[in-house]
């Protein structure tokens, strides 16, 4: 089949590749609709790994997939050909530990498309199992349902942060998972979300997605907001999802006493923690590690109205223009949040 | 002052009565501009009584109310005359053990408005501690800060679920609880509500605030509706808001594994309850009683347009109908949810 | 092999059956050494079937065990020929909802031993998965061993309580379940347990497990010694263990606010439950279906000294005396508790 | 009346001194029985401040108090003279938002017993309120119910960990509140506990506390132990209660996936918080800051004989001999961990 192939860093072909799937009694097999194009895909080819993971091997991209059913397992019973579904693109070994406690994200045996030495989807067809394949909503389409792995990671946060309905939020860093954690949250029950970034077209973006008042902290004072805002009480949750190390550390300057920060971000090295000052207002953190349990959650809200992620999708490419795509993807300009591909169909 | 005053069991009338009233040092005063008139002020009109609460001497009804503050104690800090603020009509004993760990609403002295024998604020003005005064954002009217009140057995309630973002619930009952635990239910994460009644029309109303489906269990079978949204898998929470027998009862056929029951309606009589059902399912089941800590979190959600109880106030009247209102609300027709009446100003 | 077979309702063999069972690369070998009867090996020899569970053909008895490691499969790393282990008797299937969700338990399609059509294991040998096998602490005797599983009811029961260290609990009933919540609910924080029932031999046995008071419902007042003992506020946690229809119903009395009742005990019909009551004390309740994860922490507690069952096994049997055994187990007295049976060794 | 008064730094009197202090009608009088030294008592001793509190006038000394009532308030109902208690030493604002929330030891205003400016209890009598009054079973004496407000961090910090009967803890630092959470640890429901120090006589003593495994950092390898003891999957809590920054950042290291933190020590300066780690494990952390409604758990549990904090009681000194004592205290050998003064009764 014909699929995108990183053959090493900065080396990417469309072209012929043989990939041997069989169909279990538990799976399904898809035919690709849609592909986004995650940081990470853009890292790989940029770099030609991640930390401890290097492609040695020629690898084909993509993991935020949405396509069709076209065949499927004996033991499958709710799914059928014909279905429009969204993917989980990492598969637990269901012997581990961490798997039957109900974390099968923590599983460190987890195979994830695109994570070397395991294959992506940037190819007409994938066999996945059908316990981690979503039937999308009738009024969702491909291209959010695409959507649904990186959001996954702002519904996992929401879940973590344990939001009481009406909670005020501070969402620091207006990247896509940034974008994605202010619709979690507001979808997820906060009724204000403050989001910090340096990039005022990111800003300008992150303001339209609801009750969201935009803090570039280049320039405003976000602890003069926060206490405009919440009377001097602080907020209820911050999100740390820009990766700095600076406004990692400075996530208690604006918590509410009791209050919860979830890390999301991951810095490159170890922040200069504060503990006295978690500890003057009892703080509980949360660390996220990509997600479980959200899919079917990430529909029924789309479905419902709830939660939009249309304004995020802000580019589109052919199969044909894979490559093109990664280009720009690899020098996105600060106006655009998600690249998609569309597979022919 | 002139009030409504409840003389006895029937007998309301618009006239003069003194109200000793002193502003502390942590008080404001008050000037009441939107009173709701609740099931319980109806209640108390038709019959005198309220369980174990009888109206021994003439008692000003009202408890659900917005007003402007005009004068503040000597040690209040966050309201300032001019404020626009709602209020929470129970005011708990700070010495009792139930406060003290922050379950205010649990102690067995709160003092709440239209309560025998204290009074409620269907009158010019109230002096109220400023702890329990709540400034509305400046978008939301005097007409909706006086929804709070109702509001607030939701928001409790969501609370209580615990909901995950994108939950699917079922709501038992159209009254206006049942619909105001529908918007706390959508605004606090879940993804889709399925709504019960036996009124068609109170269904009709309830289908148009969000990702809401009726389902009217004269003609429809609960089960069957549950079974096809959910997969066969059941709904994460069921607030149960009808106080019907029954109903109550019910609530494990439709209730996932692991899934969550509120009990937020007050049925007269015990119910038949089915450890065995539950146990099967493991069900968390909680309790409602009032209110807590919900104030400013429904404000948040009114504020930031995540929750809109506009279209529940249905009919509108002026102080000087009072009378008129509770005749009206006394015999409700089905299309109307929420009575107000304006005080002058 | 020879194994102790109920042939049907009331007929108990000791003989030769074959049993299949290849060991595969994730399963162990093991060679039983003692098995616990449970009341609901005891319902089956009686009546041949419990609820929907009829006993069609001829079955081995027993799912309380300990023994010894002989065998294991070519994936298995925590376990070793020589290891000394209890077995958890529930397999789920690891493609259900449920068991993704972490709470296999709850995953209808679980094969549980001794439940028809499923063998049990009052035979020689067993083949089990490595991952429902836990190795016991070397001061953790066989006998010991054999008793998790009983108490895993008790220890699922008190994590489901959430227990704050320090809080009061009654336990209701001092059967065999009740004596293990007592133990359960004392390891894992409660300071007081007050516990009751109408059988005083029972009730004696109980008040020496640890500070444990115990109250005869037919001579004395449970509220009086819950008032007493809490200076009116009520106990932290109810376990209702009795599964007695009076008893379930009465537990919001004597509960106090904020409180959490735990269901254990399954009641034949439906109880009276009073709505009301549990929401002046916005009481949580929680439903016990078997038990989840909790072997190894059930085998940290008795390593480490803190619970201790010995006193509950109060008779014992050789394999070859099985038939007897039962015949004992069918009419208990009320001094004891757990009937076990020996294997040869 | 006569008291132990610090004048200023290194400067410390018995003495007369006249405090007045009007019995409310919610308060109670007490006669001091014993008084334990805190190491903030016996700082501020030495240094005349403990971070932004300085004693700029003379203030007496002692906060870990129990005593006899001797004279109660009108509205007092749970408690009379001669009942034997111990006492809360902070006493919060009841108009703060954190008390009505019922976090009342975040409230900023709290007035603590020996923190400038507010005189602690080393005198003959003091009037405190009844609600933070607690009585003494009547087998727990008064050096013991002096041990209840050290003991309260710990018992708070196990609150905060959540933790699961038979969960696995670590203790790093085996100083007074590292023993007492141990002992907090395991009556909460920890099955075993691991306790780290570089002071060996620390250790020993530790290791007498119950199920507990000293580890020496300076000569073993604390992840060594851990690995062996979970079988490599790490351990369910760390509690941090060295205050060291190394050791703070370390926590990661050994724990559990998904398992909690919960910073109990207070380092001096930020730490190297490693983010990426926490997130592998989805780290939940906690943080201490006093305590709040722990006092009737740790009674309970002391009452119970579930927790024994006697062998931490290891000096004791007359009232005339405080000087002496806080000398004594000033230079404390390993050995010795809580040293108490008796006062004249």
């Amino acid at each position: 089949m014909q699929a995108l192939v990183l053959e090493k860093a900065k080396e990417l072909n469309l072209r012929d590749i043989e990939i041997q799937e069989q169909l279990g009694p538990h799976d399904v097999r898809i035919k690709l609709h849609t592909v986004g194009v995650c940081g990470s895909d853009v890292h790989y080819y940029e770099t030609g790994r991640i930390g401890p993971f290097v492609v040695e091997e020629p690898m084909v991209l993509g993991h935020e997939a949405a396509g069709m059913v076209i065949e499927v397992g004996d033991q499958v019973k709710n799914l059928k050909p014909g279905d429009r579904v969204c993917m989980e693109p990492g598969i637990p070994d269901p012997n581990s530990r961490a798997t039957r406690l109900g974390k099968y994200h923590l599983d460190p045996a987890v195979r994830f498309w695109a994570t070397p030495p395991i294959h992506g989807v940037l190819r007409p067809e994938v066999v996945h199992p059908a316990a981690f394949t979503f039937k999308l909503p009738d009024n969702v389409s491909y291209a959010e349902g695409a959507m649904v792995e990186p959001l996954a990671v702002g519904m996992h946060s929401a879940n973590k942060a344990q939001i009481k309905p009406g909670d005020v939020a501070v969402v620091m860093g207006a990247g896509t998972i940034g974008m994605l954690t202010v619709l979690a949250a507001l979808a997820g029950g906060c009724g204000q979300v403050i989001v910090t970034d340096v990039v005022q077209p990111k800003l300008d973006l992150a303001a339209t997605l609801g009750p969201v008042t935009p803090v570039n902290v280049r320039e405003q004072n976000l602890k003069e907001v926060v206490d405009r805002m919440t009377e001097g009480w602080g907020v209820d949750i911050v999100f740390e999802a820009s990766g700095n190390e600076k406004a990692a550390a400075s996530v208690f300057d604006i918590l509410a006493p009791a209050g919860c920060v979830v890390y999301i971000g991951m810095p490159q090295d170890p922040i200069a923690y504060d503990i006295v000052a978690a500890q003057v207002k009892e703080a509980r953190v949360e660390h996220v590690f990509r997600y479980a349990h959200v899919y079917p959650k990430a529909l029924s809200l789309m479905g419902g109205g709830r939660l939009d992620v249309k304004p995020l999708i802000t580019d589109k490419y052919t199969f044909a223009q894979s490559v093109e795509a990664f280009e720009f993807a690899s020098h996105m300009p600060p106006t655009s949040v998600k690249v998609q591909i569309e597979m022919p169909h």
